[in-house]
């Protein structure tokens, strides 16, 4: 169960309105890397999680506050719009350049649709969606998926950081920001602590009966590029991360084998086929006369 | 640029014909995790690099082969289709509950508009998105998102591996799951390096100011859950993995503010408001009116 | 069985060209609530209709409206779009932000993909989606749907009114706004004369044997947030609307169950699981072994 | 901010799995009246709330509620996946019509992404999106949309209740049905009482200038369909819901205009037109010439 | 303006029910190229179009037409569900394979959320979208579109004819695929017409200064794979069908130039870049802080 | 299997920076008639090709070819937006209406996701689709697709090179307009070959037995609206072209047939019915309750 209290993490007022950036924010309101996502994405890992405890646990804590996250945002977007210039008549005076600019970089449907609030949206206007959560049940990869959730989501408000002198909406960057390092951190001691208790290893997943792979690739870096630095780094010699094999490099592929011949699916799907099979085709009608009539 | 030979990397034969298993299959061709993914997201990555030399060169080396991967999925799903009952009258004999229940579980789309070909769709025929793609700039982020995709792929086609005793299709999936676990290590070995190197670092992105960041926040495990063991793990305690700050525990927020009072913008977009505003709205429509008319 | 007239219902013509606006107008065309929408939507519930009759032929006689109303928004983007500056190299002076400004607001598929036309999608350029229709067979259900769609379609016409100036365009918007208002009272008309008949009633579905819901907790009202003020409103105490019971208040929950163990799939998913599980997955790879090879 | 307790609100357990109903189940947890689309849906009503007090305090209070619906949801679908066949080869006898039966009904994805758990999809796998959510700010017509949701959701449940034998599910379902039995009357009383405080009114939304819109149509019902009985409803002749008029009946439209002529955009569109035009399509092309080489 | 009469173009009555083919026939209602497709193409064509007259007029004449299609399927649609098992409990009689396997067959949401009704959506209940049309403005590309969408439509229903031996089903289909057999001519003459007067011409768009492209690759064939056999082909040499150049042949490309060096924007995206970059990005940061503290 | 060559097959680079046009450019890149909708379309349609030889390796020819297409696209456009302002405060100077303008023109996602790069969207920020690709197995009418998509992409490029000044970026779209004029060409003078070497004739699919199309409308042009040029094209009267018929010119439809009644599926579906049939519903919820209970 989920309870509400009507206050926020952290002081979330801008200083001015800016309806540009209000449409800028949506992106980690409701963009693949947003709260939603996350909030969502941990949730859904919890509820499908089949360890109790610690884990579990920490999905539930870092989840719930990504809510609050949503909420710190959409509440600042209001904001930003109270006052701004969205389109109606009497401030998009069509001779001054500077307010038609603005409202060229607006979201239009915060306007039209939402009556100047916040959406479950990307800053470019695609609704948010179920396809952004990862949540496979497998700690390890869910982890680092989570991982890289929190890296892309502190990258983009870097970038929203320096897109605004807002010191309001600077103030709660920066304590988004903050946060983004914190469940970095946790992420990956998770995913370390994981591998540590002997739970999960490399290769994810673990459990899957190695030698029903083909072994005999899985350290080769196969080349399909003619960029010969690829060689110098770490994954193209050494031990490997998984601590049971050694990289190899090679130029292009190890192995091959010869494309299969062209499918002939029944022939009342119409393919084209080459000469024989049209006479088997008009067979085919015939035996399909004869049957059905 | 690209050039096609028109051969596979490895063999891509069925034993036999299995519509419903040609469906599930679609999910590693064309889902969120699958091959299209991986070949667009490392190119895409490839493409918008900032740096030239072996980052990008492997960039470029494995999304290539993922291309080939794609081929040699969509060529194995042709061929699962190939004989199999996709609801031509002659062989969904209604009163053979088997047939039936077969084609109750294909991708009818494989028959009516591919005739019995691969589509660029995930298992539940949702079409491939170009939103599955991450590639951000930053390749510590990035190559995070790609051990990710390498992890989840990997536990998709192992799942995919005890759905079939097909010979043929357990030999290409053993080939999938190696270049699964080499991927893997590749890119946690060029994570690792990227630090090792200095270009990256954690938090990430690690050139971000980081006293422009909340720091009193920035180590806080915040439970707003009450699972009493998320206190127990690494994450909650002990040294963080930026070596830059100790984790720390917390029942709930260790912050608040007051939720911002209700916004007021334009009374012209017609939202509800107090009476007060009421009385603004009349106003404002006999200014309106004046205005107008 | 449709025909159409070369002819419109109102004048759509508007006084100048306007990019922008064209963009705007295509919320309430191709938008969740804009006339694709409830042209499909009535003529899906009458398509799907249990009952033939008054409510069909209203239902019939309304969407068909709605398709011209297709027509004249289509038609009238057209127009807008037709001189305006749409990014062609020499209206474009860049050195000019007025009509920089100009061509950032619109929506560039108009240009590049229509050839300064309309399409079928929202004001940020979202294609319309057939999940924007609701049609479910009860009718009280979806009358209230259309009340709904009528409501927020004409809170949105309300708002675009105020976005111009060009008395063409108003005149089309005030014509659209009467029908809105028509309709709204239609659908709300026929939503309670589906009462007064006794074809349906609340609660909805109103058939459903109400004795088989939990009605320990049918009209109490559990404030899941700690707003107050929630208590004084007429949904809180006094006579329920379907005539059936009394409202009651509660701060949160009234009832509550432990939350159920995590579960444990088969192991071949590769969920991660406690340790006792791991020696199962172990066992199971085990027999796994044997049964395959 | 929201907090969460590690209980649910009703008990969510199956008697026993049924891998088929946990796809159907997904419809009311991630379908477009699925229990997310009400959690947001009144949460984003209640942070664009332009009026502070009960009616935010319910919109606050019902959707955090919503949030544990998902939960519950989430948690019976894991349950009722857990011991059931989903197409791990031993279980997926092909001999066995009656299991590969049950393999064809189920969601894939639950199976292959999620490893036998939840997912934020629809029934048909189509993910949740945020343009399910209805929020204007204009609370006649989102209570009304609220209304809508709750009328559509019911009707959902009603249906799925009679799907399933399974008393742990009908248990669930039956506290879901009584809670949105709750919920429209809430709604429904939410919008009577805007009503009569006059806080908002017929037609939505009532503070627009309601001469400024063509009232020569306002209540005229223009049957475009050829169903007589149309006529014989409380839509076509009486008073008007919204108290302002009479409605009157008409067979097809009482106005009309030409439609206008087709437009000439830019001759570098390349857009197909009469021959006059063509002839100034090679003078533009010959200016184009002149100017640009 | 459209008008509607109820009456359908062709009978559209099932002998019998059947829940699998009501969700396969989606395709050609609510598919890529269904009828709702067709109907909403030719009509924007229409609206959209720069010339009056016969080519107008005819797609007015066949987009209305096409509406009427889409009712024939709805209605096929919903009385292939009227009796049909769709998942009430009593009728999924669980020992029963055979109802089983039907039901797992069906479009769940056409049970669920229509309640026995037909839906926007495909045969994989992907919804409709304004993306599935085409209307660029340029008549012959826009009817090559069209042939092309009538020929898919038409490989459609004859797979689908094949699917089923139901009289009223079959009866249905052969009226769609003459009619559909209509439109591939009238689209084919459209097109052949455009250029015997001369309006259009290849390449389209022909209007377009032919010498500003790069002529010297206009008519190379140039082979990025390594089938040879693809130089047989009246593709590969011989005179062209614009008339206006000679195809040659060439084993990969003609052309070539270095690719350019990677991107370095401002430092402030955090992109990962090589060290002097670095340096750069240091020089940045301090510039940034003695400008903005 | 695809080979990755760091070479360009021309040369992409801008003469300076233009992050408007950045935005424009990624229709072509990532929209329905992009370069990534010809390069999987044309590799989809060579992977379920049902004939070896010339024809399908001309599809993996080309589709390589295009896969280079999608490099250049993405390594312009990340180019162009390298110096361009992006919203980073310091050029986003809000006094200066010229810099305003230009922002509100771009891809948000572009900086804020991509940190100035190419994304796999369209010119609206839309993801590309896998539903864009179209690929039956039936060549005549996938050529038919192929020629449509050639057009329609050269149009969108012809449009393009208006909107921009830069000789670096109309040397590239020259090229990619002269690659377009070859693949038109290629793909008509294929779609002849077929139907020579009667591989495929007209109607498409031609093996489907004509006779049981419904003959009697094969070639009756019904005019559904009321423009009279209609009946003035070769479309309506003279030889078909596909030679086996003539065609009629008609207003409106030659056979009609009555609407079917309404449905009446189970009652436990909670549709609305007529009066009798609420009887039947209250014996239905009688039964079940003696069922049930």
């Amino acid at each position: 169960m989920f309870f509400h209290k009507q206050e926020l993490q952290f002081k979330s007022t801008p200083d001015k309105p800016d309806a540009v950036y209000a449409r800028k924010l949506q992106e980690v309101l409701g963009g693949q890397y947003g709260e939603i996502t996350v909030a969502l994405q941990y949730s859904f890992q919890a509820w499908n999680s089949h360890v109790p405890g610690k884990y579990r646990d920490m999905l539930f804590g870092i989840g719930s506050e990504e809510f609050g996250h949503v909420e710190m945002l959409a509440t600042m977007i209001a904001q930003l719009l109270e006052k701004a210039p969205l389109g109606i008549t009497d401030d998009a005076v069509q001779s001054d350049p500077a307010i038609a600019a603005v409202i060229g970089g607006t979201d239009m449907q915060q306007a039209i649709v939402a009556g100047a609030g916040a959406r479950a949206v990307d800053s470019n206007g695609n609704p948010w969606q179920g396809s952004c959560i990862t949540a496979s049940g497998n700690l390890l990869a869910d982890f680092t998926a989570n991982a890289n959730a929190e890296m892309q989501g502190r990258v983009q408000v870097a970038r929203l950081y320096h897109m605004t002198d807002d010191h309001g909406v600077r103030d709660l960057l920066s304590f988004l920001l903050a946060r983004d390092t914190m469940h970095q951190n946790q992420w990956l001691a998770a995913a370390r602590e994981l591998q540590e208790e002997g739970a999960e290893n490399l290769p994810v997943p673990s459990n899957f009966p190695i030698k029903k792979e083909e072994r005999s690739v899985s350290y080769q870096y196969l080349n399909f590029s003619d960029g010969a630095t690829a060689a110098d780094g770490s994954w193209a010699s050494g031990p490997t991360p998984d601590g049971k094999g050694e990289f190899s490099y090679h130029d292009g592929p190890t192995t091959s084998a010869p494309m299969p011949p062209p499918t002939h699916p029944d022939a009342r799907f119409y393919g084209t086929t080459e000469l024989p099979n049209t006479v088997e085709k008009v067979a085919g009608s015939v035996q399909d006369k004869l049957r059905k009539e």
